[in-house]
């Protein structure tokens, strides 16, 4: 098992799929699209001066959206993942 | 339906006209003119050193002023939106 | 109405004359002169770290000094303004 | 009259001479020469976390003595000033 | 023996066999994989703003995950280490 | 008089002799040499977040050792000096 | 005497013998070796927020480990040391 430290999360990328018209891919625009996935472990949140834990806002299972360059790939047990700290999460997807 | 973490913001981007004389599309000057769009959504707030959060100065329907650059684009379920941090919105259009 | 959000200040720039020696356009010197203009509505104040706001030291109707560069313009009913943060502003022309 | 804002400080600057040989201006070092001038206005200080100002060290009348490319020149009833923050200032000519 | 300063960490990096298709080592791809390694020894933590010191999140022997540029090579007795911060380790590997 | 604001120091730079062989003066190598110089007065140290003043450690007379690129130069009343913020100084020379 | 000002510390570096294979001095790999070097002299520690000194960590005669570019070279009395700010020092070689 993967146990993220501080405030980071490890993420699941959900495969995105391509935009094409008539199977061209399309040029993206200026502005990157971000990705979605599904929270798998979480870290004990980033350390306070005062020396105690701020607990992550997102939960376990949850889908959240993120930056397309958001993270460090990680490979464990033959999956990849995303390593990323919690501020790159734009928002949850309900 | 997306939920946006910490001191984001979603926000449903108005049509700009661009300015033209004559159907010419006029050149932008230096300074970029920013946009506005509606609140869709907030996050709670960004997360004060207390570890208590600071709500959000702008509500869900407002149409807020933002930079032209400003946030990062999301598609969800077919609509275009930005999420932005709330620093990034300069005024509320009343 | 525009409502500017934190310690932003909208001001109605002034117009200023370029100085010119028999109707020629003097080049302006390395350091740029700044502008001024007439304070039109004001933020609630920056949030300090205690969640309060601070509020502002300029008054809506003064007339303020600011750096050719600051702000953001905006365009309003017709009328185009400047959006900045009072940071940006040097001084009061009293 | 000029009212400068937070910590800033307005300063009439004096002329300096150039250094010369017969006539020929040399050329100055690597290192930028400082340049002196008379406190003309000050702001109210600047804001303390606490919301409080912390009152400058200089006073109007003194002489100070600034780094070159310190401050904004601004032009205000025919006579040129310099807009600096305190902390630009080095050290009180006495 | 190498004692680590503050929210230091000593590691004992694990070979990592290159990716081969048919012996020949395939290009890494854009994002840089993490290594994993062993903790060897720890320092005290960082210096909290009171004096204290914040005791690090990992231990001896637990096997972590870093990015692949993290950390400083040493090499003592034979032996080659990484000497990294605490923040640059992504995850525990349990 | 001149009279430091802050942690600024002034000092009167001590000669420092070139490395010669036989004449020629040596390049320098990667990392510059620091100077050394005499502490000619002080500020009344930076202000504290609470608005007191922190006294500086170096004091009138010392020699002090401190980077060759370390403060402005100042020219008064005929005499060079530097003035710099007192963390550029490394070290005292007893 | 040199006595470091702050958190700074004097080390006396350890000559490095140079890798070499055949006499022929191999060229040093991306990430740089770090130094080692025994503590001559301490300075009182860094000035915390509340004015008070914070002890170092490390204690004169130590044998220390840092980064090869940490550091200022000074040479007193016909000797060459180095003087860097504690944090630069990696590890204590006991």
């Amino acid at each position: 098992m993967l146990k993220p430290l501080g405030d980071r999360v490890i993420v699941k990328v959900e495969e995105q799929e391509e935009e094409t018209v008539g199977g061209i891919v399309l040029a993206s625009n200026a502005k990157e699209k971000p990705q979605t996935g599904k929270v798998i472990a979480l870290g004990e949140g980033a350390l306070a001066d005062d020396g105690k834990r701020i607990p992550l806002s997102v939960k376990e299972g949850q889908v959240v959206m993120f930056d397309k360059y958001a993270g460090s790939e990680v490979k464990y047990e033959g999956e990849n993942y995303l390593i990323m700290h919690e501020k790159d999460i734009m928002a949850i997807v309900e």
